[in-house]
C-alpha cells in the first residue's frame, strides 16, 4: 500500500469532497467523536485514547455548516503552508482563517478556540498531527547532551552550546539525531533545575540528556523526549517539584490525556519514570523543614489523580498518595539546595538512579 | 587605583565589619535607600535611577538586626559561590540561607522575598550585579544571527542552530562576542514571533539579529541586549503587541523601572526603539479588523505610561497615547498573518526601518 504524503492526505480529503458536490450528493465528513465518553484508558497499549464512536458532518447541515466550513479553512491554511514549506502557530492560524463572508456579516471564525478545534478536527480526520500539517504549538524548552542532530541542514551538538544549550523548536519533526550517546533522559520541569544540573555537567558526569521546560510540557517538547526514546530506546527520568503538579506532568507525559487522546500514538512516552521528588525522599533527604502547606486545589489535584485508571490499581503509587496526603505539603526540588550546592546532581540524583529509587 | 574583583570586594565589606567589631564599635553598614522618593528620573542620562539619600543599618540595633544577618549570609553565600565557580537562583539562595539559629524558632529567612531584598541590598553595598556574585534570575529567551561567541569554553554560531536557535542562559557576564555581522537587533515579546522571522530568515536577509523572551525581559535578557548594542554600538528595535503592555516593555529597556534603579547603568539601553505595532499601522497595515477591545486594567496602564517622566513632555508618544485611546483596542502582531504568511518578514519589518517609521 502507498503511504500518503500529508499534502496528497490533504487532496484525497478535498477530492472526496469535490467529488461529492459534483454527482449532487450532500459533501460529508467522518470524524471520530471527540468527548469524554469517547475516551478510554488502553490497558495493554497503556494510554488514553480515542474510542471508536464517529460522526458524521454535513456541509448542507445549519447545525454542521460552520464547523464544516472551518475545517476546509484550516485544511485549506494547511495546504498552503506545506506549498510554500513553512509554518504557522496557533494563534496565527486563527488570523489567517478569520475574514467576513462578503455581503454579511459573518466571520468565519470569531475566536481562536474555533480554529484550534477545527485544527484537531483535521488531525482526526486526515491521521496527521497538525505539527505535519505545518502548524506549530508553543516554542518552549532547552536541551543539552552528548547529542548530535540535523537540522535545516545545521549540524547541531548539543555538548557544544555553552551555559545556554539549544533552545527546542515548536516543531521538532524534521530533526534527525546523527548520533546519540546516552543511557538516559532527564526531563525537568524548570529552566533553574535544568541550569542547575548543566553547570555540574551532569549530562557528561552520568552520560545523558537534560531536557526542561516550564512546568506542563508543549507538545514540541513531547514530541522530542517521545522521539528520542523511542528510536534510541531511553527512559526517561521525569524530576519534578514534590506535589501534585508534578506528578500530573508524569502522568500526562506516561500515559497521555483526555485533551490530546487522539494524539496518543505520537506523544505518550512509555518509558518515563518519576524520578522524584517523592514522598519517601522528604525523611531521606532530611527536607522536612522545608514543606510549604498544600492549599485547598492541591489536594483536590490530589484525590483526583488517586482515581486515575492508571494509578487506582498500582499499590506504590497508592501508598505515594496517601503519604502525600500526610505529609500535608508540598517540597521542591530546589530545597536540595539547603544540602549543598550541587547536592542535586552529585548525591540525589546518582544515588537514586543507582538505587533505581523510582515509581512507574 | 586598584581595580578590586567581586570576591576581593565582598572580603573589604566582611573587614570593615569584623574590625569595627574587634574595636567594640557596633558594625554597621551604610545602603542606599530603597523607597520611591529616593528614585529620580535622569534626564540627561536618559535613564531611572537611584538618588543620593543613604541609610545606615547596625547589627546591634532591634529593628536592625535581622536584615543585617540576612544580608551577611547572603555575602556569605556569595563567596561561597564565587569560590567553586558555581552559580545558584534567588529560589536556590533562599533554601540556602533559610535555617533555624540553634537553640531557638528563629529562622534567619522565613520567605523567599527576605533573600530577595538582602540580594538587592548587597548589589547596593558592594555596587555588583547579582549576576556577577553569581546569583542568577531567570533562564528565558532565544537567540539568531550572524553572532559568534565564546561561551565555557564554547565557539557557538548563532546562524547554525536549525529552526531552534541558542538558549539564552539566565547569567550572560561571561559571554565573550567573538564576531558580530549585524546592522542592528530585533527584540521580540513573542517567541512565536521569534519562530516566524527566523523560519523566513530575516537575520539573513536584513543582515541583523533576532532576540525573543516572553513578556516582560528578564534580566538576563536585558543584560545580552545591552551588551550587544553598547559594545557593538547596535541599535535595538523592539517589536511587540500594539498595546499598553508592549509599550510598557519597550519603556522598561529604554529608561529602566523603579524596581531596578540601582542596577541601570548595566541594564538600560538608551538605544532602544519602538518599532511596532503603533497605532498608526493599524490604518497603515489594514489591521482595523482585528482590534481587540481593552479591558479597564489596559486603560488605566495606558493612563499611567501617558504621565511617565519620559514619555509626558514627548508629542510623538503623547499622540501616540490619544490616539491608542481612541482606537480602545490592542492588535497583536500575530494579525499582520492575515495579509499573508510572511508578511511581517517580507513586508512589515524592511519598510518601517525603510521609512525609520519607528518611535524613541
Amino acid at each position: 500500500m502507498k503511504i500518503l504524503t500529508t499534502l496528497e492526505k490533504l487532496k484525497k480529503f478535498g477530492k472526496k469532497l469535490t467529488n461529492e458536490a459534483k454527482i449532487g450528493k450532500n459533501p460529508n465528513i467522518d470524524i471520530p467523536v471527540r468527548s469524554l465518553a469517547n475516551v478510554v484508558f488502553d490497558k495493554k497499549a497503556g494510554m488514553v485514547k480515542m474510542g471508536n464512536a464517529v460522526g458524521k458532518r454535513y456541509l448542507f447541515n445549519v447545525a454542521h455548516i460552520r464547523k464544516f466550513v472551518q475545517t476546509l479553512e484550516v485544511a485549506t491554511t494547511a495546504k498552503e503552508l506545506l506549498r510554500v514549506n513553512k509554518h504557522l502557530n496557533l494563534r496565527e492560524v486563527y488570523y489567517r482563517v478569520k475574514r467576513t463572508l462578503p455581503g454579511t456579516d459573518i466571520n468565519i471564525v470569531d475566536e481562536q478556540t474555533e480554529t484550534n478545534k477545527a485544527i484537531e478536527d483535521l488531525e482526526l480526520i486526515t491521521g496527521v498531527p497538525r505539527e505535519q500539517l505545518h502548524i506549530n504549538a508553543d516554542k518552549e524548552g532547552v536541551a543539552a547532551g552528548k547529542v548530535v542532530i540535523l537540522d535545516k541542514g545545521d549540524t547541531i551538538n548539543w555538548s557544544k552550546l555553552g551555559s545556554g544549550g539549544w533552545s527546542v523548536p515548536s516543531n521538532v519533526e524534521n530533526i534527525k539525531f546523527k548520533d546519540v550517546d546516552a543511557k538516559f533522559i532527564i526531563y525537568l520541569e524548570k529552566m533553574a533545575t535544568w541550569e542547575r544540573l548543566h553547570e555540574d555537567r551532569i549530562w557528561e558526569k552520568l552520560n545523558c540528556i537534560i531536557i526542561a521546560s516550564r512546568g506542563q510540557s508543549t507538545r514540541g517538547i513531547r514530541r522530542l523526549l517521545q522521539r528520542l526514546s523511542t528510536e534510541h530506546n531511553l527512559p526517561i527520568y521525569v524530576l519534578v517539584d514534590g506535589d501534585p503538579w508534578g506528578i500530573y506532568i508524569y502522568s500526562v507525559l506516561k500515559y497521555g490525556s483526555i485533551s490530546l487522546a487522539h494524539m496518543a500514538e505520537t506523544l505518550v512516552i512509555p518509558k518515563a519514570k518519576y524520578l522524584g521528588l517523592s514522598a519517601d525522599d522528604i525523611e531521606k533527604y532530611g527536607l522536612k523543614k522545608n514543606i510549604i502547606k498544600f492549599k485547598d486545589v492541591d489536594i483536590k489535584r490530589l484525590k483526583q489523580m488517586q482515581e486515575y485508571d492508571w494509578f487506582k490499581d498500582d499499590k506504590a503509587w497508592q501508598r505515594q498518595f496517601k503519604k502525600w496526603k500526610d505529609i500535608g505539603g508540598k517540597v521542591e526540588l530546589a530545597a536540595l539546595t539547603s544540602r549543598g550546592i550541587s547536592f542535586i546532581s552529585d548525591t540525589y540524583i546518582p544515588e537514586k538512579i543507582k538505587k533505581k529509587d523510582w515509581l512507574e
